[in-house]
C-alpha cells in the first residue's frame, strides 16, 4: 500500500507559500499506517494536472491532492479531475444549500462562482467541508482511492479527518507502523553513529533508522513495519533500551519533546524556579523558556546585560573582573549566575556570555566562544564552548546547551 | 528554460521536517528568470532517486536536489548520482584537506564517514561547502544542469548563492528579471490591496505583483521582465514613489530589510540607546533586536519580568497597580518603560504586557490583548492591540509591532 500527495499552485511553485499541508497530511497518513512514497508540487494548469493523475494512479494506492486557494482555482483542479475520470459536473443540493446558508449568515452576497462549487463531478462522493464553501471529494475507480481537498489549511485539516479517513479505513486494510523517535543533544551525527553502532548493525529487516540533524540536537527515527503490533513494540522497547545503555546522557527526551518542554516537566515537577541572566544569547533563552505555555509557573524572568554596565549595576558583576579577565570569562559567568540567582530568589540560574560574532573575536577568544554557567543551591559552575562562526547559529546552540546544561544538572542533583 | 526540485529524505515524507528549502530555493531560481514547474520529494533509496532522476531530465533545464548528503546518509544520494551518470568516485584532495582542516580546528577525531566525504563523482565540478564537510556538486550533461546539494539549510543555502547561481547564469542565458521588494507592517494584505488598487490596475503588462504576507507584515515584490533594463528600472522607481504616496506610513524597509535592521540603522545614525522591558514577548524582542551583529552600539539590555515580584522590585511597578489594573494594563507598560529608562540611562525603553495564552484570557482581557508602550525623553506612551489566539504568532507579532512603534516615533520627534 502506497500514499502519494499531490499539492497545487503556483505560490508553492515560487515559494512564496511554504507547504505545511502535505507534510501534515504525510503524518496523518503515517498515523494510520500508510506510507507516503511521493509528493509532487504542481502548476495550476490543466494539463499539469492530468500529468501528475496520470503518473501517479501508476504507482500509487491512495492519491491526495490538495490546491487553489479561492473558488477561481479549485475549478481549474475540479473541471480537470472531471475529465479525467471522463464523466460531468452535476448540481449536488445538499452542497448548495450549504453554500447558500453560509453566504446569508455572513450577510454577503451570492456570486456566480459560489453557484458553481456546488457543482460536483458524478462520480464523486461528497468529503463535506463544514469550514468553508468548497466541498472535498472522493473518487475511488481500480482500488485506487482519489482524495481531492482545498488548500486552505483549516478546512483541509478538518475534511481529512473527519471525512477522508474513515473512509481510507473502511475501504482498505492497513500494515502497521510505529515509530519511535529519541531526541539527543551535545554529540554530533557522525560521532553519535559511530557509537551506536552496534545497535545500527543489529537491527532487525523490518525497522529503520534514520538520523535527523538541527541545530545543536540530532532525532534519531525508529520505524518498524509488520503486522505484529505486539512484537513491533517489543523490539522498539529492547531497541530504545539498548540505546540508552549506549549513549543515555546526550538523550534529552523522546517522540515530540523540545529541549524547553522537558526543562518546563522537570521544573514543574520538581517545583523549581528558574532565572536566566544572558550576555550573547541576547534574550534567545529567555525566548525559548517562554515559548512553553505555562512557563510562568517556574521562570520569573531574566536580565539581559548586553551592555557591560548592566552587568556591573544589575549582576553585580565586579568591573575589576571585565578589565582583567573580560565579559567573555567563567568568573563573570559564574557571578552574574550566582548573583541573578539571589536577587530573583530562584532556585537555579543561567548565565551566558559570548562572542557571536561576526566582530569581536580575538586569537585567544575567536568568533563563536562562550561561556555558560549554572547556579543552584547544590553548586555554581561553568563551561567552555565553541559554537561556530555563524551568529544565528551560535545564539541557538547557546540557548539548547545551556538548558541541556541545566537539565544533566537537575539530573544529577535533584 | 525549466527548472525542477527534488527533495530527498524519508522525513520530508513522513512529515516529521517541513520542506523550507524547496521554496527558498524556487525563490532564489525565480529571481535571475529560471521558472520552476515541477517539485518533489522522494524516498532515499537508489530506486526513488534513479526514477526521480530519469523523470527529471525528460522535461526540465535544470535539476536542483537538495537532501541525503550528511556523513552517514551521504553514500545514497552521491553513490546513486554517480551510477545514474555511469561514473565512478575519485578521491577529491581539497575537499579531504578542508574536512580535515574543520575536524583539526574543533580538536575532533576524523571518522572513515568523514573520509568517504571527499570522494566525487569524476564527472562532476565541486560546489565548495564552506560551512560544512559534504560538498555540494554539479554535474552537466546534455544541456542539462543537475545541482546537488546537502539538506542543512545554511550549508545549503550558501552553497547556492555563492557556487551554484555563478555557474548557471555562466552557462544560460536568462531573461531579464528585476524585483523590487517593499517591506510594510501594521495593515493586512485585503486592506493593503485596497488602498493600492488604483496602482495595483495601472501596472504596466511587464510587471508583475506579488503579496508576500508573513506574522506581523506583508511584502510586496514587484517584478519586471524584460529587456530594457534601463527603462524597467524607472517604471519601478515611478511605482514605489507611488506607493509611499499611498501606503507610505506603513513602509519600514525594502528589499532585504528587516524591521530590527531598520531599527538598527536609525539608532545608530541618531547615535541613540534602548532598552526593553518584557513580559509577554519574554526575551523575544530582546532577541530580535540582538540578532543584529554589532546591537551591542546601540542596544543595552532587557528586564524580562515574566513573574509579578521582578515587575515589582526591578521596574518599580506599583504593587496596587497589578492588584486593581493587573500586569496586562497601559499604566503597567507605561510604569515599566519609563522606570526601565531611568533605570538603564537610555534614549528610549519599550515594554510589553499580554496575554499569549493558551490559557489566562478573561472576558474583558481575551487571549491575544496586548499592551506595548515605548519611552523616551519627549514622551511615554501606550498602545493595545489583539494578537490573536495562537501563542508564537502573538508573541512574534507582538516583537515586531513593538519596533514599528518605535521607528515611527523615531521618525516623528528625532
Amino acid at each position: 500500500m502506497n500514499a502519494e500527495i499531490i499539492t497545487i499552485g503556483d505560490e508553492l511553485l515560487l515559494g512564496q507559500v511554504i507547504d505545511t499541508n502535505s507534510a501534515w497530511i504525510g503524518q496523518e497518513l503515517n498515523k494510520i499506517g500508510l506510507h507516503v512514497h511521493f509528493k509532487s508540487t504542481i502548476s495550476d494548469t490543466r494539463e499539469a494536472i492530468l500529468q501528475a493523475l496520470t503518473d501517479a494512479k501508476k504507482r500509487s494506492n491512495v492519491i491526495v491532492i490538495t490546491g487553489g486557494l479561492g473558488p477561481t482555482k479549485d475549478d481549474i483542479t475540479k473541471i480537470t479531475l472531471t475529465e479525467f475520470f471522463n464523466t460531468r459536473l452535476v448540481l449536488n443540493q445538499k452542497v448548495l444549500d450549504w453554500v447558500i446558508s453560509i453566504f446569508t449568515s455572513r450577510k454577503l452576497p451570492m456570486l456566480e462562482s459560489n453557484n458553481l462549487q456546488a457543482m460536483i463531478p458524478e462520480n464523486c462522493e461528497v468529503l463535506w467541508n463544514k469550514n468553508g464553501t468548497a466541498p472535498g471529494m472522493w473518487f475511488f475507480e481500480n482500488d485506487i482511492a482519489y482524495i481531492s481537498m482545498p488548500g486552505v489549511p483549516f478546512e483541509m485539516k478538518t475534511i481529512f479527518e473527519e471525512e477522508a479517513v474513515p473512509k481510507l479505513k473502511s475501504k482498505f486494510t492497513f500494515p502497521e507502523i510505529i515509530h519511535r523517535t529519541i531526541q539527543t543533544c551535545g554529540i554530533g551525527e557522525s560521532f553519535l553513529a559511530k557509537q551506536i553502532a552496534p545497535l545500527e548493525d543489529a537491527l532487525p529487516g523490518y525497522i529503520r533508522l534514520a538520523y535527523l540533524p538541527a541545530v545543536g540536537s540530532v532525532r534519531l527515527r525508529f520505524s518498524a513495519y509488520g503486522a505484529d503490533q505486539q512484537k513491533m513494540n517489543a523490539d522498539l522497547n529492547g531497541i530504545v533500551q539498548h540505546l540508552y545503555d549506549l549513549v543515555g546522557e546526550f538523550i534529552f527526551g523522546e517522540d515530540e519533546d523540545s529541549m524547553q518542554k522537558v526543562i518546563g516537566v522537570l521544573l514543574k515537577e520538581k517545583q523549581l524556579s528558574l532565572a536566566t541572566a544572558e550576555s550573547c544569547t541576547g534574550g534567545y533563552l529567555a525566548h525559548l523558556i517562554t515559548s512553553i505555555p505555562g512557563s510562568s509557573a517556574y521562570y520569573k524572568g531574566s536580565i539581559i546585560s548586553y551592555a557591560n554596565e548592566i552587568k556591573i549595576n544589575e549582576l553585580s558583576v565586579e568591573p575589576e573582573i571585565l578589565k582583567t579577565e573580560g565579559a567573555v570569562s567563567e568568573t563573570c559567568v559564574l557571578q552574574m549566575a550566582a548573583n541573578l540567582r539571589n536577587k530573583f530568589n530562584t532556585d537555579f540560574a543561567i548565565a551566558t556570555s559570548g562572542i557571536a560574532g561576526p566582530e569581536g573575536g580575538t586569537a585567544s577568544k575567536p568568533v563563536g566562544t562562550v561561556w555558560i554557567a549554572v547556579s543552584s543551591s547544590q553548586k555554581t559552575f561553568a563551561r567552555k564552548f565553541n559554537m561556530g562562526d555563524n551568529r544565528e547559529r551560535t545564539i541557538e546552540r547557546t540557548g539548547l546547551t545551556a538548558l541541556d546544561l541545566l537539565r544533566r544538572h537537575i539530573l544529577e542533583c535533584y
